[in-house]
């Protein structure tokens, strides 16, 4: 039984915030931090962000470090959590090999666990979100990028070197557009936020009529996924385009799972999927066409429910099942 | 403790072939019958089949049914494990919903267990061959398809209705050929030996000069893979040409396998990794160049050990394990 008296301080690092929070076993968030990751410093000022942002989630919270059981930390980017290493994120410049696990474990004087921060976001859905009691799923997270976890009999699947589901890197049209993970033709580079953003701004730049200008300030630069979303709402043939060609690729990579895992849930949250059924409904019938029908049969999509605070929430019960697990 | 008295009769029910083999807990065939599918017939004539071999395998090790503990029989197609059934079978016309555990059960009067015909082989070099030891694993057939095996801890997985491990038909070319399955740019559809027959047969057509009918007996209808290794072994531009092309779409997958799984190793078996070198050498160039650095250097890729037994080991090892986990 859980017992409520362990607090868990939950960390969720990402490219663009810091949130951090107190968090009990029943993931009840008693406190929360929210502040902007000085990435492009590098890694000693978004450690020294990160330690002030739990500062203040433990007072937020009216404890010191001595009233939590352990910390949890979500990072981005290809990590090792038995090693506690962060090897090296996109997102985070000039973050090579640091062993951010220890640093923490270090400058808190408190047991840290490092977790992926896409295998954080499905932990976070598995405990407390969407796929409660579900032991055989795929989170997908689509943003900026498209990230995910795996969980397999209620576990995060982490691969032999704790690399495994990246997803979002699966190649699904070979000669695509170059991905910033240097490979072509990834889905995340075919279905994200970012690439939706980029094909819109590309038929603007072509001089085809649309509205979608009119929802980012008139500036190309401010088209993003939402001010795509709001001209499709207002009837924009362009954008409608957009959407339905995003959907078309989101659903050829949702195929590719439901052939390669057979699971019983695709949970999907991230940014994008905020676009609800104009984007998801499509998606799910291009899914249907691609997958095997028994195996697509036996899948059912659900939102992600925890929004942006699935990944700390994970990242807490992440570090308190591995605290258990450890005796 | 494996225990050599308790013998399995191992099934592998290909499209083409049926093999039995009478098979001790360490993996030593005491018999083998090797039969033609007759799969035109249908399901009815194919059990038929099956029933014969397996009196002719019993045979062969002066044995009765009486003599084995357990059943284990590999088929291709989706299937369902736990329910024993074989839904649907692109290589066996007729198969619909062929309750096919319960009715080896039936006729033989000994407890079976199905499994798909790709984690029968992954088990094989699990227990018996080039993955001994090795518990997190992806086993990639590539011959007339390309088929699977996912390990994970020891363990197959199946997903959740038994038919994960699909690997052939994730999309890496969304625009790609149709793919016998409905679905398009499908792996199998493009890095498989029927692909590279088909591709090669194009060429021939188009009217370009290459030796590789020479091979076939100068028909068109008998190129495949191995009369187009045998040209390109002597030096034949388009032979080696085309291999290196299906090399490039093997290497598209097997980055794919990486991202996804971060396995320890992959193993390749199927008649197509016979090539060797030729094939193999270039496609895992293109992994290297796709996957995740330091996801690639944390692979293994060994070629299978088992040949054509690797189903019939498998699915003998299976229908063991099985039944002692049963008690």
């Amino acid at each position: 039984m859980p017992n409520s008296d362990l607090l868990i301080l939950g960390i969720d690092l990402g490219g663009t915030k810091i949130l951090t929070s107190i968090i009990n076993p029943q993931g009840k968030m008693l406190s929360r931090d929210h502040s902007v990751t000085p990435a492009s410093k590098g890694p000693e000022a978004v450690i020294q962000a990160i330690l002030e942002s739990a500062e203040r989630a433990l007072k937020g919270a009216s404890i010191t470090i001595g009233g939590v059981s352990a910390i949890g930390v979500g990072a981005p980017g290809l990590s090792d959590p038995k090693a506690g290493i962060l090897f090296t994120s996109p997102n985070l410049p000039g973050w090579e090999d640091v062993p951010l696990r220890d640093i923490l474990q270090e400058k808190l004087k408190k047991k840290a666990f490092l977790i992926n921060d896409g295998s954080a976001a499905a932990l976070g859905e598995y405990y407390f979100g969407a796929a409660k009691g579900v032991s055989h799923f795929v989170y997908v997270t689509i943003s900026t990028g498209i990230g995910g976890g795996i969980v397999i009999d209620g576990q995060i699947y982490s691969g032999s070197t704790g690399m495994a589901g990246e997803i979002g890197h699966m190649t699904i049209a070979d000669e695509g557009p170059l991905c910033q993970c240097g490979n072509q033709g990834c889905w995340e580079a075919l279905a994200s936020g970012t690439a939706l953003a980029r094909a819109a701004q590309k038929r603007i730049e072509s001089g085809e009529e649309t509205t979608i200008l009119n929802f980012a300030d008139g500036k190309i630069e401010n088209v993003t996924a939402e001010t795509i979303h709001s001209a499709a709402e207002k009837g924009d043939r362009v954008a409608n385009e957009l959407i339905l060609k995003t959907a078309y690729y989101v659903g050829v990579g949702l195929a590719n799972l439901i052939n390669i895992f057979n699971p019983e849930m695709i949970v999907i949250g991230g940014g994008l999927s905020n676009i609800g059924d104009r984007l998801l409904k499509p998606a799910y019938e291009v899914a249907e066409r691609r997958a095997f029908k028994r195996a697509y049969q036996a899948v059912r999509f659900v939102q992600a429910a925890l929004g942006r605070n699935s990944g700390v929430l994970g990242a807490a019960a992440f570090a308190y099942h591995e605290m258990k697990k450890k005796g």
